[in-house]
């Protein structure tokens, strides 16, 4: 027999289908070959169409059994959450005291606004997940230092801390652990860069209120050297020496020309920003900061756009940047944005600063989504806040009668500006003024001026004798009288001018990649989350710190209790009681000094 | 040829294996048969075991395909969630009143209570999916009458509707299509089961007012006929004639024998709730009715066990009597918890009741839970809150400097009783004293008196003067003055004695199984989830309640404008605006009068 005188597979001739069929019957149940074509007879044929079928049905039974357990994997992984193999991006959005209630006022706000239906969500709706408790160490209610550490370290502390534990030694943070494992890393605020939240997450003191400190571990001057590659935000009067113009520093120190020795690029004006083309001409590493102290509150930058840049802006250049340096690595980046302001909206119970603050920080969510959306890298973004601010509340009881269930979205719509500026504008014309003589102003005059700014800045045409006695006689509150002139007229309650406990919400770009945060949480697991995500180890890092710190110092020599993580924090310790009972009462003046620092008054 | 000779699949011979082999290669290529064993030769089994293996392979690419499909096909159901098919049971529980910040005080409460870690959650927090946006048709801020229309219609009204549209037509309700699916039903709540809430589920009303005529409606004077087969709770008084001892009836109808003629039985002790055994004795249908109003605050309820059953005990009554009732049915039940009370603590502003309301209902969640975990029939639990209320907050600034962050545990866990409790017995102690002549009390008796009071009742041993002067001054607001002491010494604030706006959580039994209210929805989205589950159709249920409505009068011949669902309500309808202000300065009056009808005072 020769091999090779047919194709292995022929067709078989179309016709006489049923006959053949009864042979092949015949053959397969006697082994006999059939008759015809001898050679590759049809048995022959029905093997090698048997082996086929075998070999295919097989194929398709491993095809499907590795489908399977792939997808079996893949929702294992979606329940612990390591994050994708290989190079990745991780962006984490901070809302800095925003809580619950924010989102309802600002969503009904803005349906209000733009005469949206009742089912109109903000992109953030569209994204919840789950909450965040957030209690310190030392307190029920945390501050945002704590909080920030809670993130970025994964473990509680007390209120003050920077990434520093109850004993005052240093945690190692996600963002240190990622710069270590070759990822880049960015900072993103519209407050003081060197302010807790961005802090905590390359610097470590034991009080928040070292921001000269924390100015320079930021720009490299830290024992791990520099960490952070893009910082886009503000405080620049942390950078200056003192003595110089815009400085808050205590002390000579150029922290401007620092940063630039340790190879950073510099910016800090609009025209810088407007330099760097949403990113795509930025050069690592990277400080740009556009005001002395705040970025101006949403309400009121939005009329000076050519002055300062907006949340969203900075989010887009910093993504855009951080994914250009890392497009030829095979690591990502992490970035941290916050929504700074959402905060001081809420220490000064400003509704309509508030609502403003809360749309920004959702423009740039929106921005970061997109991004993601847009990026071949596999990246995730997660969104909460540290704690909620004010006490807010969208019902206030105006009058001792059994209340109305409304609060009025139309009265923070008829502002348009936010109670810092109307106070600033306030003592500015204050001190515009000849204090004597024939040209000294009347109560009328000034009356007048008030109507006029009232109607101007917050659409109140009604205000009572007894706010219009306050402004007159209390120029130094009118901070705080112009929020709750606003607060009262669309019936928002506020219960402090400090933090509260509620838990915050969390938010995610991808369900499924962040479903280990979904329900409710210790704000401790949203940073164990991000270093699980970027797979890298703070314990490593906590360990460096340690090591290497000891022998750090950015202060020079100052007093014996003072570490190059600053003065031990007094305040912290002091709070760790539970049943203190304060029934001190008092003015405003502690709280005017705190706050009026920041109207520039 | 014989056929049958030798058994169809033979052992070969376990030697000559490789000589087989070449001949089997051999015969494959050639289409020869062997040369051994003539009849069935090696080419028929060869053709056999491909036939086996093609065969095997082919049906394990069935399977898994099969198995593939099933999970898909659970994925995809899990997220419209039409509930399984056949039998099943669903449970909507309603924390009223209950807002984020209910939660994290509740926790930090026990956590101190008990001395429990920081990590310590209640049941609660580990079922969280998701959050209600609450609003009505008619304000920014809903009432719990428009709030359980959109439960139980899926559709928005106005505050005070009790289940019909702003055009005051009925809709249909998941209870009422429910039953006439086959479903048995229930209403479980520590209020009146006439209040807006349960109202909701099982009667029609223009005005949530209209108690009178809901409690004829809900024992079966009802267009549809009965639709409720076990209802549990309280507020006997609208259930009794007027002038007979405890009710509050406008008429001289006697609904519990309305009831009873309809099939129900009654029971309304503590010793007849007993003898229902926990829902192993129950038969249906049945109204409980163990109080004339509430049931007392939770904080004093423990103290009276033997007066009043608890809401978890009521739960596990109504789980119990409803799944031995269906055992046999081809349907199973639809019962509505809810913890009446946390809203009735939120409008007194009273945190330490409250605390006692949310564990009370941690507490009958709970049990919900465990009930499902146990019963064979396919069940959901889906729990959330009609809204907030009080604008509750985790902070309180009680002087002007900057507030301190921390809240006061501790000032809860020293109160043994409600506000309401302590102004009801205050009122009981200055009836029985004489007014006039030797024996009037003195100032000095009713100050020791108080000093006691509040020593008992609330823990407080610092009352400040002028806490006591309003104490002494103004006994009519005392119930307001007790919770303001326990909320300064807390530090938990509130914004007013109405509701807020912010949106509440969601938790659920099986977070897959209640996927659709993942995340962020209208509170009519929960209904809608409600009937989907249950595959029941509440449109068919409203068009014939038009229809048969049209005939239907309980109320004898009243004025022209009123049907059987009562007047118009002409409240909702005057809220419709939202740039009203009011400013309206005025007194405790009317609070008072509303919340003292609950006092008894």
């Amino acid at each position: 027999m020769v091999r090779g005188e047919e194709p292995l597979l022929v067709q078989r001739p179309s016709s006489e289908h049923s006959s053949i069929a009864a042979e092949e019957e015949e053959a397969l149940l006697t082994g006999e070959r059939t008759t015809r074509n001898p050679k590759y007879g049809r048995a022959f044929w029905r093997e090698v169409g048997l082996f086929a079928w075998a070999t295919i049905a097989t194929a398709g039974i491993i095809i499907l059994a590795v489908v399977y357990q792939k997808q079996q994997q893949t929702a294992r992984r979606h329940d612990d959450t390591p994050g994708p193999s290989g190079k990745r991006n991780l962006i984490f959005m901070v809302s800095d005291g925003m809580g619950p209630t924010s989102l309802s006022l600002t969503r009904s706000f803005r349906q209000h606004e733009h005469g949206l239906p009742w089912e109109d969500k903000l992109v953030l709706d569209g994204h919840l997940i789950g909450q965040s408790r957030t209690r310190s160490t030392s307190s029920l209610v945390t501050d945002s230092a704590a909080g920030a550490t809670a993130f970025s370290c994964g473990m509680k502390s007390y209120n003050g801390a920077i990434s520093v534990l109850p004993d005052h030694s240093p945690c190692g943070t996600v963002l240190e652990a990622a710069k270590k494992a070759g990822y880049m890393t960015g900072l993103v605020v519209t407050t003081r860069i060197t302010d807790a939240t961005p802090a905590c997450f390359a610097a470590h003191v034991n009080r928040r209120e070292e921001e000269d400190r924390i100015a320079e571990q930021m720009v490299g001057y830290h024992p791990l050297g520099r960490v952070v590659d893009l910082m886009l935000g503000a405080g620049r009067c942390h950078f200056l020496p003192n003595g110089t113009r815009g400085s808050c520093r205590a002390d000579g120190k150029d922290v401007v020309t620092m940063a630039k020795e340790n190879g950073f690029n510099y910016v800090d004006s609009r025209a810088g920003f407007d330099g760097l083309k949403l990113g795509s001409a930025v050069e690592l590493p990277l400080l740009g900061l556009f005001a002395d102290q705040d970025i101006p509150f949403e309400i009121d930058r939005r009329f000076e756009d050519e002055t300062y840049p907006a949340l969203d802006e900075m989010a887009k250049t910093a993504t855009k940047a951080l994914a250009e340096a890392t497009r030829d690595s095979d690591k990502g980046f992490f970035l941290m944005i916050e929504g700074s302001r959402i905060d001081h909206a809420g220490h000064a119970n400003d509704p309509a600063a508030q609502v403003h603050e809360v749309l920004a920080y959702d423009k740039a969510f929106s921005s970061v989504l997109e991004f993601l959306e847009k990026d071949s890298v596999p990246g995730v973004m997660v969104s909460t806040s540290d704690h909620e601010t004010g006490g807010l509340s969208a019902a206030k009881q105006l009058h001792t009668t059994y209340p109305d269930y409304l609060w009025y979205p139309g009265a923070l719509a008829n502002a348009s500006h936010s109670s810092e500026h109307l106070a600033r504008q306030y003592f500015t014309h204050l001190r515009s003024l000849p204090q004597h003589g024939a040209h000294s102003p009347t109560s009328d005059d000034l009356r007048a001026y008030l109507t006029d700014l009232l109607a101007t800045g917050l659409g109140v045409h009604d205000a009572t004798s007894e706010e219009m006695q306050i402004l007159l006689g209390h120029p130094e509150i009118s901070f705080f009288t112009f929020a709750d002139i606003i607060s009262r007229r669309s019936q928002t309650g506020w219960s402090t001018h400090g933090h509260s406990a509620v838990d915050v919400n969390i938010y995610a770009s991808d369900a499924r990649a962040a479903k280990a945060l979904a329900g409710n949480h210790e704000n401790t697991e949203v940073g164990e989350f991000l270093a699980r995500w970027l797979d890298v180890d703070v314990g490593a890092v906590t360990k460096e710190l340690r090591e290497k710190g000891v022998a750090f110092d950015t202060v020079g020599k100052g007093g014996e209790a003072e570490s190059w993580m600053g003065r031990i924090a007094e305040e912290g310790e002091r709070l760790d009681g539970w049943d203190h009972l304060d029934h001190a009462e008092g003015d405003f003046g502690k709280m005017m000094h705190r706050r009026c620092s920041v109207c520039g008054i």
